[in-house]
């Protein structure tokens, strides 16, 4: 096992923990509504969000116990993104993580409901985390609410990708989709890491680029597996952007040159943390585990 | 003109600049998002939430600057929660406020999208409001997430509404379904508005009474209002809670003994009111129009 692999372990199990404290219990009324939370929430994410976020706050010296309510925060965000992502009028996914999508489970009102709630209880997470000074909770509740929102975020990005739907797209535009729907709160939990470890500005803005290159990075690897990988081994439905006749990456350049571009990104990722006066190597880990992902 | 309304057309007035300031333009893009929110915001809405908010806040002597951006993230969680319960995996609206909803006119995915981030919109505006205190900031986005969430706030309301539908239903299950579902959030302005002005536990505790009556007694009218009313006067269409077979007042009590029932809980509200050492004149005056009130 990696070192990565180690971290990601430990620290997986820490937000699980963490989630599920936070999150109501299935057998609370409505249960129905905290079962499709639950399902979503517990459908072996990878947790890419919360550790990112404690492997910069660590980085920057945090507590553990400062830094897992914001963390399991930018879980229930993105899970709450993905939910409504999934829905018939958006992406109308069956699969998702190798489970049915909440929807398919659920049906497609208590599954709207799951991700209005899982938004809801994100902010709350935070607001009422008595490990961190009221200023900073404030700061990092704006920092997920521009990441998650309109006009900079994930929630603009998802409608400039229907926007898209169907249209051709310069690669610049497919960029900003990308930096907005996936790259904005992946962005937004490395600066909240930074943001409750204390880093200085020119840190936080260097782990800030970092980031936001792993973002691309993301999305770039993410449409090669879509293309390159079956829907079993991906946990959800392969091929469905060349159906849907989304602008992608390998649809631009092709398989080889998104490969070689996702290398290029990868070492762009890795140089923006020079600035550091840290050890930074637990966050190289997560650019080269990004690259080379195969699901 | 009463002294209600003009008080409400002064207020509707400060909440619709501020609502205005604190949501993206139209012509930013995504464009179709940001117009999507605004046709939903600016529909003519009735600012029950924010005018309870800031009649409670002057109550007790708050400063106006410090009430509006607070009034204006009620309105735009209510707001979130219409686009949402109109959707067709809901309710399935046509009209809301006599225009077309939302997903009629935008599309679902949009108006998903456009539900979503108003909630986002919602928070971030407490959140950055600098007339307040970290402190009352952090208060009022708990007070808000709890109202607006789960397991005791609107949208598990909205939940066992969803589980109820089709099935005989006790009052206590009907009544418990509109407090969380329409009521917390008016309990959580009146609340907002209090805590803003620094009132004490007691008069706290006789604001939340008070405002806990008064959404009793809006739910009730508004069952009355969709059996005895057509769809034009109400702008909404009429009628469709009993083709649903929704659990309501005059469903099981029939239309008399609702108006009755209307009377009595008016009563209970002002009464709810002489714990205050306050002029409570302003807010005697909300129940007796939710009362009386024929849209």
């Amino acid at each position: 096992m990696t070192a990565l692999k180690e971290f990601l372990a430990e620290v997986i199990c820490e937000i699980d923990v963490t989630l599920n404290d936070r999150l109501p219990q299935a057998n609370v009324e409505p249960t129905r509504l905290h079962e499709a939370i639950r399902w979503s929430v517990f459908a072996g994410g990878k947790r890419i969000r919360p550790a990112i976020l404690i492997a910069v706050g660590r980085t920057f010296g945090a507590a553990e116990n400062s830094l897992l309510s914001t963390a399991a925060a930018f879980e229930m965000m993105h899970t709450y993104s993905l939910i409504h992502d999934d829905l018939p009028a958006m992406d109308d996914g069956d699969l998702r993580r190798g489970k049915a999508t909440c929807h398919r489970q659920f049906g497609e009102a208590t599954a709207i409901l799951a991700g209005d709630v899982l938004q809801t209880l994100a902010f709350k997470t935070i607001a009422d985390d008595e490990n961190l000074s009221a200023q900073i909770r404030l700061k990092l509740i704006s920092i997920l609410a521009n990441a998650s929102g309109t006009p900079d975020g994930m929630v603009a990005g998802q409608q400039l990708d229907l926007d898209a739907e169907g249209k051709p797209l310069s690669i610049d535009a497919l960029e900003q989709i990308h930096r907005q729907k996936t790259g904005a709160l992946i962005t937004a939990a490395a600066e909240a890491g930074a943001a409750i470890g204390g880093a200085i500005d020119e840190e936080i803005a260097a782990v800030v680029e970092f980031a936001a290159k792993l973002g691309l990075l993301f999305q770039i690897t993410d449409d090669l597996l879509d293309v390159t990988q079956s829907s079993e081994t991906l946990g959800k439905t392969a091929g469905k952007d060349v159906l849907a006749e989304k602008a992608t990456y390998p649809g631009h350049y092709g398989v080889e040159k998104t490969r070689a571009l996702a290398e290029a990104i990868r070492k762009e990722a890795n140089q923006a943390l020079v600035a550091i006066q840290k050890d930074t190597s637990r966050l190289r880990e997560f650019s080269d585990m990004i690259a080379d992902r195969s699901t």
